[in-house]
């Protein structure tokens, strides 16, 4: 089978790309090709039998996804997005590639299927973001989608177009509300969430890290392990189970700030919580202040989605998967 | 003050022409300009001291909204669309004039208040179609919208736009979902509701009606008296009562086709009840029955938005405001 990453170069893309290789396959199909996409260069696989390619290309751009779609992939992973902090800062880039791009792709999609039939599976990720306050002590799955980003705004918009054109038939489409991914590895991105991983990364590999944000703060959290999982249950499962409602917010692990420090403290010790410095600032108190806190997803546990029960797995995962199995 | 009419050459749009002619002014303050705007042209109303504009324009070609917003109308109702059963059967227009047109329109908005503070009051007329089935027995203020056709994407796209335009500045928002209008007067339209009004209209002026689905189908409606009297409402109520959740179910009156038509004889006798042919159609059976039943719209009502209570009332607002006050 043909897979297309749209978002290849992102820390999510690039860990899909590395289990897709590892596998060789997905649900007993061989994967013959990768085409990897991304707005920066994304990097070729080492050690992949099949073939790669890997592509630059700004999907906003009108004609960019058709060239893409043209080659008619199976299964398209639509990851690429402009986070939230960004989306909110710059209002003209977060709709132009958030809404248009992922538009753009959609209709490319749409417009190959005139010419010959085709109905490849297409894997959206969505947020929680497309949540906003005031909230039920857990979110459930009919809950209303009242964003207050224009990053949420631009998700729930892409989630909409998403039922609409699996409905019809354009593609056999289906959206994943992430949890926030904790610990994100690497450096911080400009998304308002960064400081959940920030707080655990750093005093991990030793570093000073800040908290904007009180320790009371509840956030719902899926490690990057648990993001690919996600990513490849949602690409094989049969969607005839969904019904025509094709998002849906995933499983993930509530849990305060306070909770991650205790889980810091079990896995590295005082010395690693020492470091994480307090310095408070309210605009991302705000933004965080009307994000989800915990949820009910009944509908994604039934299907067989499954992330981290608590924040100690989660350190763990981060331990085996970024610092080689142990802290330095 | 100056008030601007997207759609106004649509049922609604003349009634609410017509009312704020009538009226000459809104909340205290005078009405000195009505610009009217529709793609077909828009009839100058009779008897209006102010200043009229009847504009034939279509939204969804760039550059014409940016021409009615430069004359920075202080007051703006977005009424115009491709209804239900057109934007399903052409998928293009449908997205071409209900979403793009839209936007075009906000982003017209946005962009004139950069040249200088512009920050109008612009009241977008949603539909109970941005919800889908499966429902509750009664759909309150947080069920989430999970629309079964095109046209209902196209409105929750447009209300989350709204949303978030709203909470960036960009406008004083409110978008409000009319339940299905009856009696619609005049000739049917492409809505696949449209034999709601039809079942009633034409027996009650001696014309056959069909009717295409059981009678225990339960829909959700309003008059058009009291479609002008939601649009006044969200034209002049405190939008900060509000909050960030700028779209809202309106009051409506629940009731099955079988209670339609025994209002209908109650009215009209039977030999009015004679008049309806039942040709069942599967198409709008099966449009129908993705279409909500039910509301409890709390957030509405407390907000201070009226609607009949009984169908006899209905078929007396139509006999009164259409008929001449009596049935021939």
């Amino acid at each position: 089978m043909h897979i297309l990453i749209i978002g290849a170069a992102g820390m999510v893309g690039r860990k899909l790309t590395d289990r897709l290789v590892a596998q060789g396959g997905l649900a007993d199909r061989t994967v013959e090709k990768l085409t990897l996409v991304d707005v920066v260069p994304p990097s070729t696989p080492a050690s992949f039998s099949g073939k790669v390619s890997c592509v630059t290309a700004d999907l906003s751009i009108p004609g960019e996804a058709e060239k893409l779609i043209a080659t008619r992939p199976d299964l398209i992973f639509h990851l690429a997005a402009i986070v939230s902090g960004e989306a909110e800062a710059d209002f003209d880039k977060g709709y132009r590639i958030n809404l248009d791009g992922t538009r753009y792709l959609f209709d490319a999609v749409r417009l190959e299927g005139v010419k010959a039939p085709y109905k490849p599976r297409l894997v959206f990720t969505s947020s929680i973001a497309v949540f906003g306050a005031p909230f039920p002590e857990k979110i459930d799955d009919t809950f209303l989608t009242a964003p207050l980003t224009s990053y949420g705004t631009q998700k729930a918009i892409g989630e909409l177009l998403l039922s609409d054109y699996s409905r019809r038939g354009f593609f056999d489409g289906i959206g994943i509300r992430l949890p926030t991914i904790c610990i994100r590895p690497g450096k911080p991105n400009k998304a308002a969430s960064g400081f959940f991983s920030g707080i655990l990364r750093e005093p991990l590999a030793g570093q000073e890290a800040i908290l904007p944000v009180s320790e009371d703060v509840r956030h719902w959290h899926a490690s990057p392990r648990a993001a690919v999982g996600f990513l490849l249950h949602a690409a094989t499962l049969d969607t005839e189970r969904m019904g025509t409602r094709r998002n849906i917010s995933l499983p993930g692990l509530s849990a305060t700030v306070g909770e991650q420090i205790e889980a810091l403290r079990r896995a590295a010790g005082d010395k690693a919580v020492k470091l994480i410095r307090r310095v408070p600032d309210p605009v991302i108190d705000k933004i965080v202040a009307g994000w989800p806190r915990d949820f009910k997803p009944e509908r994604a546990l039934a299907l067989g989605f499954k992330a981290e029960s608590s924040f100690d797995e989660i350190i763990r995962v981060h331990i085996e998967d970024e610092l080689g199995g142990k802290l330095a």
